[in-house]
């Protein structure tokens, strides 16, 4: 009997000096230091440079490169223009496949896969992905694209750009503390596969093309959207409670409990719901919050003896309605984090790069011989 | 010491009755027929329905995906607009990964990933990625696209939309002989990333734009085009000899020539050359077909004792030319035939679909803290 490593599991097929992830004792670090330690006090820009440069950047090279993300931050206005032309009703993600794409035929160094231009082109997609998320969004609710401003960090600009109106400085945290949170997990399924392109050598926007249709999988980066689909289902808080102990008492699964990975509390969902926790004592608690704090206590009590707990997506979907975002957008703000680990993730396989073949089983017929259309039965 | 399958070589990860490939001693079978007797007797409609559906069609079921392929040619006019709008000089993989990416945006039912959907789908992308392509090369060259015709075959219609007239019966059915035998290649690295999409679950659209991707590295699709740029060097066919000569005493390489997994000749490449050599017979040796037939005799004189033949690119090159085809595009031409490959394997993986998720050894630093910006050297 052959053996067949079934979804790649536990196959090992590079090193990496970027993310660890302990699942049974629900650590999680980049560059070595806890998320945890990330999220109290770093922000999107540092992460994203410390993961592209491999270390913790002095305040001078953070300066420059949040500078560089601040002047690359508009897109050209045909693309602009050919987004605002898309056919209403699409799914975003589709729509940010394709806006990122097209993005590649308006840089003449697109096809540079030097390791200078693939850093280069990281920081364009990084900069550019926001603008592009929320121009699709506004221009799909028949509004006008909001202009980047540059006097406003990457997340507070994503929402200022996504509502026309600045968010308050605890919102922009919030989304921040969110975006932090999902920049990189390992070797996920998006971050593989924008591996897997640029393994050809293949150009920097193939590999994140791929990764964003990679991440829009439901079995991926879906599951927050999930999450909240429960909560309308479920309705009010008075309710949450019967449903989650039918739920389990037929032995159904809760969307946004438990990981595939984290055996202990997922390091990232204690973050956010501790901020998001804050945030809804100082603002007031939000319907969907009332709601998932009920679900939360009647898990835990149900299931932590199990080790099975709620994951980071319980919580984003909370987040992210709380600051006005619809749910079909929330896989593309996973992507807006992400791509910082996409591009580090590529940029450090590049450096010693092997074209990713492996290999299937062969089982099907042998000895076999075309037969002529005629005499076939 | 931790085993890394570095590029996943050798690590078996699924099961397929789709393609055999026997290295050694130079087999390649689809559904266990010889891809010479594919060649030889069949069409690029009948050995993508066959990989598709997993058996050899009736007359009745290939004539029905036939008039499918047919009813599917036509692009929409928006798509068409856009196509024309690419700015000029562009990479033509990237042109195309963007287009196909568009083309979900116009499909309807682009979400669905049941199994008849992606299905529909591939009949859909199949048939219109021939018309994309010649549609990105005319407006590339300033010219309008050509409409499709449904009275010539998949490989004949896509010759008269590139030139604007129909080719003769020696051209179409030469260039058909390229595509059959380019359909599949068992689990090369496009084929693989388009697997690794949908296995996230994402859509068919999503699974084609990374394999488009993947395939536009220089080390899985470009060998062909890289071929042709060897032949504009020689420049004529008597310094063929001593340039080849030249290369192997300086232990260089010749493009074309040896294949990862082929180490006797590649079964493809005797196919393609002794049709090429037909035709050539009958129409007249071109230019880069008399320099090839020199670097030929040299290479094996010298090389294949080692089991070191020229490969399936080494002839293709010079067939596309041949067929006024630009080098620019030789790899989208490789993506208009792989393209029923990536359906096929997406479908046939798709029917017990298991996310793909590896790992990386982490070979970073431990138990680091966060420092303060101000406090960083």
């Amino acid at each position: 009997m052959t053996n067949i490593a079934k979804g790649l599991e536990g196959v090992l097929f590079t090193e990496s000096k970027l993310t660890f992830i302990n699942g049974t004792e629900g650590i999680l670090t980049h560059l070595g230091i806890p998320i945890q330690e990330w999220a109290e006090n770093s922000t999107f820009e540092e992460l994203s440079l410390a993961l592209l440069s491999g270390h913790l950047p002095t305040a001078a090279e953070l300066a420059h490169f949040d500078s560089q993300l601040k002047a690359n931050r508009e897109i050209p206005a045909e693309l602009l223009t050919i987004i605002a032309g898309y056919p209403k009703g699409i799914s975003a993600m589709q729509a940010l496949r394709t806006a990122v794409s097209h993005l590649a035929l308006f840089d003449a160094d697109a096809e540079n896969t030097s390791a200078d231009a693939r850093m280069a082109i990281s920081i364009r997609l990084i900069a550019k992905m926001s603008t592009i998320i929320a121009a699709i969004r506004r221009t799909q609710q028949g509004l006008e694209p909001v202009a980047p401003r540059i006097d406003l960090t990457h997340a507070a600009n994503f929402l200022y750009m996504l509502h026309g109106e600045e968010p308050t400085p605890e919102q922009a945290r919030l989304f921040d503390i969110a975006l932090v949170l999902h920049v990189d997990h390992g070797m996920n399924a998006s971050t593989f596969t924008a591996i897997a392109t640029a393994s050809t050598l293949s150009d920097q926007y193939s590999a994140v093309v791929s990764a964003i249709g990679a991440l829009k999988g439901p079995l991926h980066g879906g599951a927050n959207e999930a999450v909240m689909d429960m909560l309308d289902e479920i309705g009010t808080p008075d309710k949450a409670a019967d449903f989650v102990n039918a739920k389990l008492d037929a032995k159904e699964k809760i969307m946004g409990v438990g990981h595939r990975v984290y055996k202990y509390f997922d390091p990232r969902s204690r973050v956010l719901r501790d901020y998001a926790a804050h945030v809804a004592e100082k603002q007031g608690k939000s319907h969907y919050y009332q709601i998932l704090e009920v679900i939360e206590k009647t898990v835990v009590d149900r299931l932590s003896s199990k080790g099975i707990y709620p994951n980071v997506d319980f919580y984003s979907g909370t987040v992210y309605s709380d600051l006005g975002i619809a749910k079909e957008y929330f896989t593309p703000i996973f992507a807006l984090a992400r791509i910082s680990g996409w591009c580090a993730s590529v940029n450090e396989y590049e450096r010693d790069n092997r074209l990713l073949r492996p290999d299937a089983v062969y089982s099907g017929a042998v000895d076999q011989h075309y037969v002529e259309l005629q005499d076939r039965q």
